[in-house]
């Protein structure tokens, strides 16, 4: 961007973005965070995030950052929420724009980048006291998809095509943070009749071998167009 | 604010706050447009709406210039999306953060103020060309407002306290914009046990008498706090 002087009659706050992106892996939720090696909280953990070009959407500048500061690409995020609270942050009056996404870990790669020593992933129950108001951030991001997984089938994108029931299962407790109960789980899932029982099982496994399911996506859409809401 | 020349090292753009307030009244659902009285867009209907200024959070903003321009007090407000396509106004670069919210229209008073000759509900199907992107704006908004009310009762505070199963149809017809099924409607709502009947019948009508219900707040918080999804 060019660097200069540019003056308006009224003082403008800056613009920022943040993104909150979850990953599930091996049955734990996980969000991304970066070191910062920059002032204010330099060294401290905080979301990947940065200043808004003007020649950019705030969803392009969420993206470009997020590979900049973690190699991040092709993620699809959503807008979760502007942030515009007096004093954010220590420097002067930012307003910040986050975006969120649920993405598996293993089909990514992470790294650091400029203004980001290290990108890493830190279970969601673990995370530390983070940089601005990034808790805050990741709290209502964390609702939000709480929120949003009971009423839309975003969570078989992070499993594997062929899943157990019980995989299914720790999949949402992981996600909601809470045990579920195994017969009322299942009793709704198969209910909606989304999920196609395999013949295949298990192999391998120490105890009894589970069946395979797979996801039921064309069904979904059918039941969808007629009005049906998923639910669990 | 303080007029003058305030200079950054880079651009910045301007920040505004737009409100979609929807009225439901006479079993229809509406939204509240003002007919701007400067440029761009003179004469144009347009939402509520302007800038940010440094010492109020966006929030505030909406809520101030909603008194400002259409004189409506006290609106429970939520945010909606924040805006920010390149060549969304004709000025220059300008971020709209968008609040949308719900409301009973006999139980406020709006007038026309600054920057509003006037200030008035249009039914939703009869929305004109709007100034700006805020044809888009109040579509995400009715987009939103839709999948709420599937998933919380969010619409007996624009019914009478007493209101007969009909009036509620009516009610979620109006705010879906579509037609519901009579039986399946009171089936699923009935199953639901948040509505209390009442021995007093309607008066006057022409028709059968219909019975008053009340809906049961305290049953709501009951049934939600043991993990009770409402769903219609």
């Amino acid at each position: 961007m060019r660097k200069g002087s540019f003056c308006y009659p009224y003082p403008r706050p800056a613009l920022t973005t943040d993104c909150v992106i979850f990953g599930f892996d091996e049955g734990e939720l996980k969000v991304l965070l970066i070191k910062r090696t920059t002032d204010p909280f330099r060294g401290k953990w905080a979301l990947p995030g940065g200043f808004v070009n003007m020649d950019e959407t705030t969803e392009a500048c969420a993206k470009r950052i997020l590979i900049k500061e973690t190699g991040l690409k092709g993620v699809f995020i959503e807008q979760l929420f502007t942030l515009s609270d007096l004093n954010r942050d220590p420097r002067e009056r930012i307003i910040s724009v986050a975006y969120y996404a649920l993405l598996k870990i293993s089909d990514y790669v992470v790294t650091g980048g400029e203004d980001a020593a290290i990108a890493q992933w830190h279970g969601i129950s673990t995370v530390p006291k983070l940089a601005f108001d990034h808790n805050k951030i990741v709290k209502v991001a964390l609702d939000r998809l709480r929120g949003k997984v009971r009423y839309v089938p975003i969570g078989f994108e992070l499993l594997s095509e062929k899943f157990t029931l019980t995989q299914l299962q720790h999949l949402y407790e992981a996600i909601l943070g809470a045990s579920l109960d195994k017969r009322n789980f299942r009793k709704k899932f198969l209910k909606m009749k989304l999920l196609k029982p395999l013949t295949e099982k298990q192999e391998g496994v120490a105890h009894k071998a589970a069946r395979f399911h797979i996801f039921d996506k064309k069904k979904y859409a059918e039941l969808t167009s007629k009005g049906f809401n998923f639910e669990i």
